[in-house]
């Protein structure tokens, strides 16, 4: 079966900070550092999302890249660019937002989707510094 | 087993259209947008060959990426680059040149000459603008 | 006077060809290369435009980046992108599409736009490749 | 005179917000758009520090990068890295954190150390996105 | 099971080159061309591992991204950078510095550290130039 | 009138080390740091020159790209790339090879070629690696 990987890249830009609500103060900054700065930091963050499936003899596409846009745009872009990742985004309340976490979530959100276009959802990647990336495959 | 995944990067600028020639105008410019223009438009494309093998312990290499870069460009950069991909490229006559396509055919040119250097050939990626990419891994 | 540079980056891709009508087909292909192929290329170009002004101490803007990516929108990108530079660009007709012609021809197409919104357009740089660019100043 | 300029490239992750206080909430959303949600947003910034200055003969540098990167580092990423830019700068108190007034205020805050040194700040440019981008040469 | 890979970068500027002392001069030149230069050549490498594990619900994390970063430092960057990586390197004496050696050579260095902290070592790649890279995913 | 600048990348990768052969150890040691390494270092350089003129109304061109292309190889690339800076380029003997002093080196072999090409040489940039740079513009 001759299956290809389409990809695509976004991008949005949000606050962020890293913080367990269980644990004092004192252990939030020793296991999180700068990341647990209580008046927030922010990041570029760049989402990588690879979908997989068989060339359509018609289209000669897999899924038509804009349409993979749209749905990350509704799902995902809209809900985080300019927004605060802990207090704004519907899918991320009360979880605390390091890359994982934000991975995992945006799988979750977007993988019906991509199913319902007849497509398999491959990974979510997401760059938050040009040093630091996270990748997620789904369950296995 | 030690297998190593060895890696090169060519590019190429070429022009094209996205175009079903058993399809209306309309459904044409529908389904492909701004990509069935009639007068083409064009990219630089990034060709990104991945290839497996064991180390050679004479030599420390997998293969030599001098030969990998050689046959990527007597076999795909000088057939396609500064070409038209529709019109000037003779394996991909009467096909339409989506991403998708064109990374199945660059696969099926290159991976006999990759196969007699001793090699594996694991993956044809294309970059067709920073944000478009598609990968091929083979028949599965 | 405190004036300072913003700096807005856009990308359109799209077909040419290098072509004096003047010569011969020979003459053509030796001064151009593969840049006259008579069926089109096509490039991904970076177009990177640089404006400037004092900063307007209401909005801490030199110029919105938003007022500035709309007339780059309006004026070039819309003309431009997925198009065939040589036949579908109305400032481009007629013109040998060199990347230092463009540039000329962009910073003639959106001067008058910018000094409307009361500042002052610096530099037109495109970059056609990686490794080729133009940046054209205005008349000195 | 052979003068030579060096460059620097830094980098910090900020939340920030564009507001006017002086402002209704509505002016602010509609002049700043998506820049002034009330929860923050966040980048990873760039900051390009250019300086210049006469080769020392004994040492072939204009200054030592490292000795540059030291006072760019003290001055401003310690302070702006991981932070919220308008709650937590002391040279960004009151102000409005557009890039043009970020670019300007780094100017202020390095101009003296770097002139201590005895070269010269040519300019400071801050990429807020990949897109947006802002450059400060002081005054004029 | 949810396991999420998480990926760091690390760059090192180093002298090397490509010799087979049990060959002649002549037969190192024919192989291994301007790599064989008898007084070196360099590269800024870039190193980017990735790492697999179950997301820790106290933390967010796999594994903290700056833990990861210690063990490459420690045992690979503060080794290799601005070194000779054919005379400086403990774990490189009396090998063939191909990318593919380097990178077998680090996974080896690397791979225990990272499992005391429960995680797995997915790959080890290397960028030697924007076109040349290698990557190992360990034994199979 | 309508002067045009234009832009050329070329890349090299060499090992050097910065030394002052009228020191001792430990003042190179001091003021190097781990750039005096006695067994070399390296890097793959980005060079990056700026040539200013009219544009040729017959050709639409400044200067053909390819022919300052190849003035850049036969000058400067061939010489540095795959090469140790200190020891074996003839325009660097006896010279500390810091960026500055490289870039200045690289203005002086170059101009007289560009000249005669009936432009004007406007700057020599080198990116030693993705934070450091030097751009020399002549005396003045």
């Amino acid at each position: 079966m001759k299956e290809v990987t389409i990809i695509r890249r976004e991008r949005f830009s949000s606050a962020h900070k890293l913080w367990n609500p269980k644990w004092s103060e004192e252990k939030n900054n020793s296991t999180f550092g700068g990341c647990s700065n209580p008046n927030w930091h922010g990041h570029n963050y760049e989402l990588i999302v690879k979908v997989k499936g068989e060339i359509d003899p018609e289209t000669g596409f897999v899924m038509n890249l804009k349409d993979l846009s749209k749905i990350l745009k509704s799902k995902v872009i809209d809900k985080l660019d300019h927004k605060n990742l802990n207090l704004d985004v519907d899918f991320l309340k009360d979880k605390n937002t390091t890359t994982e976490v934000v991975a995992v979530s945006i799988w979750e959100e977007i993988e019906e989707d991509i199913e319902k276009k007849g497509a398999k959802l491959v990974s979510v990647k997401i760059n938050e510094t040009e040093n630091n990336s996270v990748e997620y495959f789904g369950e296995n």
